[in-house]
């Protein structure tokens, strides 16, 4: 047991995020109550022992929890906390882990949550849903952390230690710098990989039929598009720009291919491994 | 040591797939003649055991080999076949390994190689040269045939045997179709790594600054671009296609998220989730 560490937890979702954060938190003695849309998915982690009591969809019994976990897909963030927010005086730290963060900033800045601040573990996997929530998800991975303009420094603190007892490296940026940056590092290629994959269906090939290089490459087209759709609309205008970037670079190349230019194709090749350090 | 295999190969290009391969026949005690343009490289391969004696710049020695196998960038494979052809007479297979097959099968053809086979196995590695050489590279990977239209059964019988010897599970089809192919399901994702690196890159990201997913997006594009422009250029017509393509279908994704339509959003994101079985 970890003195220093909370002694209940409420954890909102127990998809691949939520899920694994109940099972190192029950690991590490602490109280888990669990909440899920599907009924079944507490009835099983309740089963695992990461979850020791059910919330209902009253979430009676939330004011007992120390930290409130919401981990939802991003469209279902703001509206779960406007309903808690009455009952988040007792907790001493309430954080999201969705993948963008503004909308849930501007939600907690709008109702004053001084307890707030906006996380997101870079876990990059691409399996959802209970069944994938495992230990160790979040060890040696980077997690931002986005206080609002109304967070408290020791709400800030605790999120901090929160995360490093899970083995992450944690990086603070305010919640619109976090959703411009995340835009580029992680949402283009997500979508990057999910237009690989529907091209590729499209003409009729099977992932059976490709090689291990090309496989990774699509790998990320197969997360939830229920997470990811929400994440894409919340983010849209500096997605829009990445794929724009994107498109360009592809177009530069077809052009270079197409005129058989080999020194743009060569420098085109040369500048990507060059910036993955090979 | 295995009673039906070769007595002697000549590998002429030890890098990832050329000294992958002397290493295995090495180590089935196979008598290995090896040639690099990369002396050094010849050097490190005796070192390790892999290859038995030095084949010079004038190939003295090859007409010693039962195999001969050209692990060159396909660029170079043509010139090199055409050189060495008077002097092949002996071998009961000759082998390339390149990405695309149709320059080779053509020089082939032309020359009247009744005992070459093209053969390209999909070993979906970024790393290059013969230190990224190693055992097991083959091993549940797929392989191309390509025999020509002068090539005879019992070549291609006995480049099934090699390959199968090595693990692989071997595809047979003629050149200019596994080049169509290939452009979609080896090229075009080699191709978008690229452009995603760069567009990164462009934008002052570091790999370092990307979670495990989009990692193994760019991972691709640390490949060895001599050896990619070569391909990209050799199949300019067919990758552009597959560019083209790609570029629509990013672009319907941007057009769906500027006018913030969220049923062509998730369409898209649940249509690449569905085919990567998700």
């Amino acid at each position: 047991m970890r003195p220093t560490g909370p002694s209940s937890v409420a954890v909102i979702g127990l998809g691949l995020i939520g899920g694994s954060l109940a099972r190192e938190l029950a690991r590490d003695d602490v109280r888990v109550l669990g909440h899920d849309r599907d009924a079944e998915a507490v009835t099983a982690a309740m089963r695992a022992g990461a979850v020791h009591a059910r919330l209902d969809d009253s979430f009676d019994g939330i004011e007992e929890a120390e930290i409130v976990l919401i981990a939802l897909p991003v469209s279902a963030g703001p509206t779960l906390l406007r309903r808690l927010a009455p009952r988040l005086g007792c907790a001493r730290l309430v954080m999201d882990v969705g993948s963008t963060k503004a909308s849930m900033d501007a939600a907690a800045l709008e109702l004053g949550l001084e307890r707030f601040v906006g996380a997101h573990p870079l876990t990059g996997d691409h399996r959802s849903g209970w069944g994938a929530a495992r230990d160790g998800l979040f060890r040696d991975q980077r997690v931002f952390l986005c206080p609002s303009r109304v967070t408290r420094p020791d709400a800030l603190a605790a999120a901090g230690r929160f995360w490093q007892a899970r083995g992450s490296e944690c990086t603070v940026m305010d919640a619109a710098e976090h959703d411009r940056r995340l835009a580029w590092i992680s949402h283009l290629p997500q979508m990057v990989s999910s237009a690989l994959a529907l091209t590729l269906g499209r003409r009729g090939f099977e992932p059976a039929d490709l090689g291990r290089g090309a496989r990774d490459m699509t790998r990320l087209a197969g997360s939830s598009s229920e997470v990811w759709s929400a994440i894409a609309l919340g983010n849209a205008a500096a997605i829009a720009g990445g794929l724009s970037a994107v498109i360009d670079e592809l177009d530069g190349l077809r052009h270079a291919l197409l005129r058989g230019d080999a020194e743009a194709t060569t420098e085109f090749l040369a500048a990507g491994a060059h910036w993955r350090g090979a």
